[in-house]
């Protein structure tokens, strides 16, 4: 018998979750296009209004607040955008601002041409900052447009969960809109969008057990709204056309709901990456784990060990069938410096390793990552011995 | 035992074909992340790539030529768009023409401002005006950008088929850059990229047999590629980014190579479509096809019977088992008059009805819309002696 694989890259994606993969099942066999009147398409509207009231739940919106789009890069290029609408009055966002340790879809900028995009900085332990974010806001010239600003809640490498209270009273201090990616917070920090003080959440369902290609951007008030991206039909009331993904919104649903209930046992979790980080740093006393200083997710630990290069680590550790990343995986197979630990003025020559457990991760895998980073250590180990002999 | 439901509705959806759902099943339990450089990343990237090579395989096309993306909308909404590139040079896109009777979609303009969208009528039968076409792009002023000329292969309502060649021949020799919107056309009549001369293809998956949330575009050449709409990580060689919708991908893939076989049989379609023309026809002699005098695609009838409301008679046949449409369903369950019968002249007060097949239609849904329409005409000829009287 093969022992199984300890697959400890859930910031990537996590492995579909048994009631998405069901919803998603029975939505295959639902023949109807939502749009349509007859029998069919209702049964394909039921799927896809009962999706967003599991999703609205998840973070405590109405469901009418709730747009499902392709991903959460879909709904980052959709909101970072200069032209808005509150009510039928068009609106314009004349800067945006991001964090500097956000995801590609937010640094990119959305429809912003680069040079109305402002990177606010991060602290050394991964924290944006909220002096340099106060500075930029009072900067800001109002008479060409509001300022949109977004910042992810919780990094995809670190885990370091940004104080979004605190950012988002300095952005209604300004008369800003806050955009809050929620996409690595999401399932694993309650979340509640009234509480989040963000004007928008956006969700994507692969990183909470459901598939990968849809996501959602959630509104706190249903006021204001982006101009759509992508432009057709009338689906989402006007604000994302195309025939919905509705085996991807069902299983969406699905996991939502899990997700609602099983942010309860991120303290497990949480006990179960601290274990694996006591037990790496028994092997590699000079291990460094960044973002240590900041809030983090409790299922993430991002780290360097010197004198191991991550690359290479990670190919071991595959080979080892352990399952982990050199950072995102938000481009194909790349292995690149990691922009977030830039932010942060880390120097990472060796790179850094991520590992992101699951409510599901146990005991074995987490023995089996240490297992295979005993070897791998002990060769760095030798390594170092006969250069220096 | 209760009788099956006819669905005769396959321009609005097309149920998924058994090798789609078995692909996609297949898919859900592909953990990875396609970008991801472990092993579980690694089986996902090859289900990508297969897909793209089935896919490609359907319209003659370099699997490298395929850009997935959420649907035929989003693929719309990327090629309408004045920023292009031509290799590392940018190049402009000044105005848009686009064919009175396309998918709204296209009609929606994409990222052309309004003023930029010109649109090109047609005749009675529904084709596109050749001569309305070569007009507008004689006084194209080429100093500001190129035309860009956006027509469907097939109507998604009438089924009328559009003189893609001809079209091709008088864009080129305006120097302007051709999208053919083939999501109606594809699987349904023979395509081959360079025979098509179009310099993009757009296809949806759920037409053909595959699931809703997932399409592609296609260029001919692969050296003019529009910029990004969704941006953030590199994904689809920096085209379109986001995590990949696996399952999705993978039930077009799927869909695409049964859909490259079954083509040959449109035969057998159109001949049960012809039946039921027939049939109704001797139910209504008074019955009008729209689009008959044009070529049409072979599964696709859209009538109008004087004194028979469409949209009564669309409800009146769903409660007896059978779904057809009064047009598209492109926006939620709305009834609305048809802009395709609208640019052909057509004064429709009772709108019209669509009736859909697909390959695997048989004679009983065929049967059983006639039986459901004899039911319905009856009650209209009553109505017509009682008020004669």
């Amino acid at each position: 018998m093969t022992s199984p694989r300890a697959y400890l890259d859930h910031n990537a994606t996590a492995p579909l979750v048994a009631e998405a993969r069901a919803a998603m099942i029975d939505a295959l066999d639902v023949v109807g296009n939502p749009s349509s009147v007859h029998r069919e398409g209702r049964a394909a509207r039921q799927i896809v209004d009962t999706a967003r009231s599991q999703v609205a739940a998840l973070v405590g919106a109405n469901p009418e607040s709730v747009v499902f789009t392709s991903g959460a890069t879909e709904a980052a290029s959709t909101l970072l955008t200069p032209h808005w609408r509150l009510g039928r009055a068009p609106l314009t966002m004349s800067k945006l601002y991001v964090c500097a340790a956000d995801h590609p879809c937010t640094l990119s900028g959305g429809q912003f041409a680069p040079d109305r995009v402002v990177k606010i900085g991060v602290d050394a332990r991964g924290v944006m900052r909220l002096d340099q974010l106060a500075a930029a806001l009072v900067s800001h010239h109002g008479g060409e447009g509001q300022p949109l600003v977004a910042v992810h809640l919780a990094n995809n490498e670190t885990g370091v969960i940004q104080p979004v209270a605190e950012i988002a009273a300095i952005v209604k201090g300004a008369g800003g809109v806050l955009v809050i990616d929620a996409v690595q917070g999401a399932g694993r920090l309650p979340l509640d969008i009234s509480a989040a003080c963000g004007d928008f959440l956006i969700l994507s369902a692969h990183k909470i057990g459901g598939p990968k290609g849809v996501g959602a951007f959630v509104s706190a008030s249903g006021l204001l709204m982006p101009a759509p991206l992508v432009r057709g039909g009338g689906q989402e009331k006007g604000h994302r056309a195309g025939t919905e993904n509705l085996p991807g919104i069902a299983g969406f649903g699905a996991a939502a709901r899990v997700a609602a209930s099983t942010v309860a046992r991120m303290g497990e979790v949480g006990a179960r990456r601290d274990a694996a980080e006591a037990a790496l740093r028994d092997l590699a006393p000079d291990l460094v784990v960044h973002g240590a200083g900041a809030g983090r997710l409790a299922n993430t630990l991002l780290f360097t060990v010197p004198g191991l290069k991550a690359e290479t680590a990670l190919i071991a550790l595959d080979l080892a069938g352990v399952s982990v990343s050199t950072g995102s995986a938000c481009s194909s197979g790349k292995v690149a410096a990691s922009h977030v630990l830039d932010a942060m003025s880390v120097a990472s020559g060796e790179g850094a390793l991520r590992v992101s457990l699951g409510v599901e991760t146990g005991e074995a895998e987490i023995s089996r990552l240490v297992a295979a980073m005993r070897l791998l250590l002990a060769r760095r180990d030798g390594a170092r011995v006969a250069s220096a002999a």
